[in-house]
């Protein structure tokens, strides 16, 4: 069963990922270190004791429609009320209307731990986070009123409605249309799919966000709007009045978060009676709606990247916990009698150590970026800030998620037979992981997104800047002259110099208008990027003062990664470099 | 929907794996090539037409214990009915019992069309192959005469039965006893699990291949002994007599493979009544079940690996299809109007060529495999050809399969959202291929395999000398002269260099009793010695003067392998080389 790793999660967070620091320059008020330490505490302790127990039943039962209305699995509601309770919803939220506040990097952290409890109960508030982020950000001062109070209470829920059957990666063809009525709101009619929590009883009301076209609008994507659309329409005093004209048509059968309905939603269909169309206000301005989801669209990035991280951790845990278990055979060291532990095998040790690292790069990764957004916000030279953070998003979203299904798929093989056995566990781990690369963008919409977007930064110095931050952590491995590092030092300043040398390519490719080329190598640059931030937080860490004695480990573990996992850079720079005239060639054979 | 690549797999396994020489030697006797065409066009319009429909219903619905028997999912017992009335169940059964005593690269070419179909399904001939072959080659004339004609014809099917819930890797531990009884016959006393196809409703009479130990047996694996045993204990007029006693306790519910039952077996409970103890029949001598149980299984290796070529094959087929007709955003190099089909994306066209090359790579190691099967049975430099069947299992085994992982888990990611969903079937071929690594010896246990005892074959001349092949194929790519291959005859010229390295580094640790150190870069070299035959494989089909004007395509995507995917080898024999200290200082973290 998992248990919250809240140590190593704090330690990563202020020895690592910048927190330290920021706490004390009182970046974040009068917040302090014994707050922090007791926030994580009690969100490992709600992570492993309320959600970790109730995963593997939502994922058997599934969440089920009967009658129109979707019943979510047996405990999951009771959960809910006591996610509620325990006051966990608001975490980031604006004060004025019942949050926190609280950094970001907090919040990712306790992300963290939910997921890894139960990923399809996670995205419950995940999605609920982003609906706050949204209306908070461009929602009238009248919807503010009316509806963030509760949502960050939780007592409602929210929900991001963008995908239709034909639109998923390109919103500019959506098709869902808004209708302008005289009192200012509108009518929404459209079908949605893929809606995640777009219906359950575990809330009393349910705020869609929804993305649709006005007659009048341009086609493309400067032709779409976001409304608020609740499931009931609320009373001008708060109480609920008539149910709205929306529902879930279905849900999907979907690989894996079972327990997490997944609904096609139908606006205006006239189900309930009355004038047809779903009543809902606009957020933001008109046709401006995809900037507005733009904002909770980066973060629920970056949120998606700690699903990936928590499952690799969750998994990672599951598979040693059977590895010191089971035996079977002689490992070639053994001097025990009898059958050995298989962690003692070197091939089951380095799958372990693989999803060890694995995990706590992308863990630290996706905090530096949690970390970037937080400076953007709060300290004084946001534009460097918000790009690091714009930097880091597709790294952290992509290099997390895809690590997660390697992970999982590597504490499978760790099982062996039992593996593939249901009950084990070890298997929904991968199901679960597998929607994480797709959602939220693909991960090769990420790559896109990192080399067209991101790169360019101030010209390309936010990421040359970044590279030059990383060779100083390569050299002060080498100055710490610590035996346990082995090759770490030389390792790290190699795979620098891959991504250095990548980076500069990419950047003259698209300077030369070789967009085509460029993209050819996305997807293997950004692994090469997270595989080195990887190989450099791993080394800040095992040279982070921390005192509570685990510097050894973390030094063993920099240094695997070093002189195993970043071997793999030289190939990855060599494809961004050389890849794409193989793979224009080849494309004879998909015609 | 899969559709069999007949013209694909004929031309790969003429023109790669060798049987254009051997038909032309006629190794196979009066065998031709009308008739090798023949035979995969019908396999295939099986696959195709019959066992492919049933996929979906058979993962659906799954196979289900009522009342302890097995029902298998609906049209499935006619499917196996059909199946044995198409003779497709001995094609490499000797002709004395009315097979066909086909070579075994013809059957390993149907074996992946059926899997292709439904791995679920193909599983249950795979194993009544495995015990027809293990009765054949040890058991008694009284034996061989009693069940070999009804199991080659199909009316009766086989099993496997070594694993025990502590006895898995290891068989030396296994409990299941033997009493002797005084007619010669034994009685077999013990529980089964994981058993394939243990139990179901499609068959007259299943006949267990079952290893126990004798009361007398010396503990390990040299105390084990192989028995036949029955469900229906059969009459000297070949009639059913009574039930034996054995039954299936209950099934798995697995991540995949839902159609096929995967059975606890319990022998000697007494549930039907009368003595206890099922009545069983020595394979082979009494102490040497283990080298019986081998005959078996290093063809059930190979089999395996098939699955994994036959899950990258139609997993490909169905992604390829989805990529070219669903249609989002605007490809680089775009010249129509409106959407791109997600084919023109360069990062969705690098997942295809790269699931393409997998594939063909798999397939051709896997023939290559079959090929030095059948030579080694049938030519005269037995030594050799069983020397280099020897080598190439481990690589079929786990290369095919990691790769029916890794193509199955890229195509969920081509479909995006749709991959998710269970109905689109994408997901289905990655639960399905995530038990291919692990059964009949984990891919880890196949690398120490390959390292431990298939490397030092001949004293190391016997990868020596294939990897001096393996040159000349790379040696007759720059002599071609093609532009079209690129850089591949350098790509491929350093990475066999780096095999060669890995391999020398290798059996020189393996002479100096480091071991440890050799397997902790089993897995990584297992893969680069996959990858290396990968692309030298490719380039000898594109070298192929097939004439059927595919050769352009089969060189671009040799070069794409090699400018892609082997990019990965430095890093590979890196791993190898100088991997090992730092997996073994990183231990602390397992402890």
């Amino acid at each position: 069963m998992y248990k919250a790793p809240v140590e190593e999660i704090a330690f990563t967070l202020k020895h690592v990922a910048g927190m330290g620091e920021a706490l004390s320059n009182r970046l974040f008020g009068d917040l302090g270190e014994d707050l922090v330490d007791a926030i994580l505490s009690e969100a490992g302790r709600f992570a492993t004791e309320e959600v970790a127990p109730l995963a593997e039943i939502g994922d058997r039962q599934g969440a089920r429609l009967v009658d129109g209305e979707v019943r979510l699995p047996d405990g999951w509601r009771e959960l809910y009320r006591n996610w509620i309770a325990g006051g966990w919803n608001g975490l980031t939220a604006p004060e004025a209307f019942g949050g926190q506040a609280l950094p970001d990097m907090l919040n990712v952290a306790a992300l963290e731990m939910w997921n890894s409890g139960s990923m399809a109960f996670a995205l419950a508030p995940t999605l609920t986070m982003g609906a706050i982020e949204a209306v908070s950000a461009h929602g009238s001062a009248a919807l503010k009123d009316k509806y963030l109070a509760k949502m960050v209470s939780g007592e409602w829920t929210g929900t991001m409605n963008l995908t239709e059957p034909h639109a998923g990666s390109d919103l500019g063809v959506l098709k869902a249309r808004a209708e302008r009525r005289d009192d200012g709101s509108y009518r929404i009619f459209g079908q949605k799919i893929f809606i995640t929590w777009g219906e359950h009883d575990a809330a009393d009301n349910i705020i869609h966000l929804v993305l649709a076209r006005l007659p009048d609008a341009r086609a493309g994507t400067r032709g779409i709007s976001l409304f608020l659309v609740p499931k009931f329409l609320v009373n001008d005093d708060g109480s609920l009045g008539p149910r709205n004209d929306l529902f879930c048509h279905s849900l999907e059968h979907k690989l894996g978060i079972h327990g997490s309905p997944t609904c096609t939603m139908i606006y205006g269909d006239g189900r309930f009676g009355g004038e047809k169309g779903a009543i809902g206000w606009l957020i933001g301005e008109e046709n401006k709606g995809l900037a507005c989801m733009f904002t909770m669209m980066n973060n629920a990035r970056l949120a998606v990247g700690m699903q990936g991280v928590a499952i690799s951790e969750a998994a990672t845990q599951k598979a040693l916990a059977y590895a010191r278990e089971r035996t079977q055979g002689r490992a070639p060291d053994s001097t025990g009698a009898g059958m050995s532990p298989i962690v003692e095998h070197p091939d089951v040790a380095r799958m372990l150590l693989t999803m060890k690292a694995l995990t706590q790069g992308s863990r630290t990764i996706s905090y530096a970026c949690a970390h970037a957004l937080d400076m953007s916000r709060r300290a004084g030279d946001n534009r460097h800030w918000q790009e690091r953070a714009a930097l880091l998003t597709p790294i952290a979203k992509s290099f997390s998620t895809d690590a997660g299904v390697e992970v999982a798929s590597l504490g499978i093989q760790v099982h062996g037979g039992m593996g593939f056995i249901e009950e084990t566990g070890a298997a929904r781990y991968l199901r679960d992981a597998r929607i994480a690369p797709i959602y939220e963008g693909t991960n090769g919409i990420q790559a896109i997104d990192l080399v067209t977007r991101k790169l360019p930064l101030s010209g390309g110095d936010q990421v040359t800047g970044f590279i030059a931050e990383l060779k100083a952590i390569a050299e002060a491995v080498g100055r710490s002259n610590l035996d346990g590092f082995g090759e770490t030092a030389a390792r790290l300043a190699v795979a620098i110099a891959d991504l250095d040398a990548a980076t500069a390519w990419l950047l003259k490719a698209l300077a030369d208008g070789r967009a085509a080329e460029a993209l050819a190598g996305a997807s293997p640059y950004q692994r090469l990027f997270g595989l080195v931030l990887t190989g450099c937080y791993l080394a800040k860490g095992a040279l982070a003062e921390s005192g509570d004695g685990k510097g050894e480990s973390r030094i063993a573990l920099c240094r695997f990664a070093a002189e195993n996992l970043l071997a793999e850079t030289a190939a990855l720079r060599d494809r961004v470099v050389n890849g794409a005239a193989s793979l224009a060639a080849a494309r004879i054979l998909l015609a």
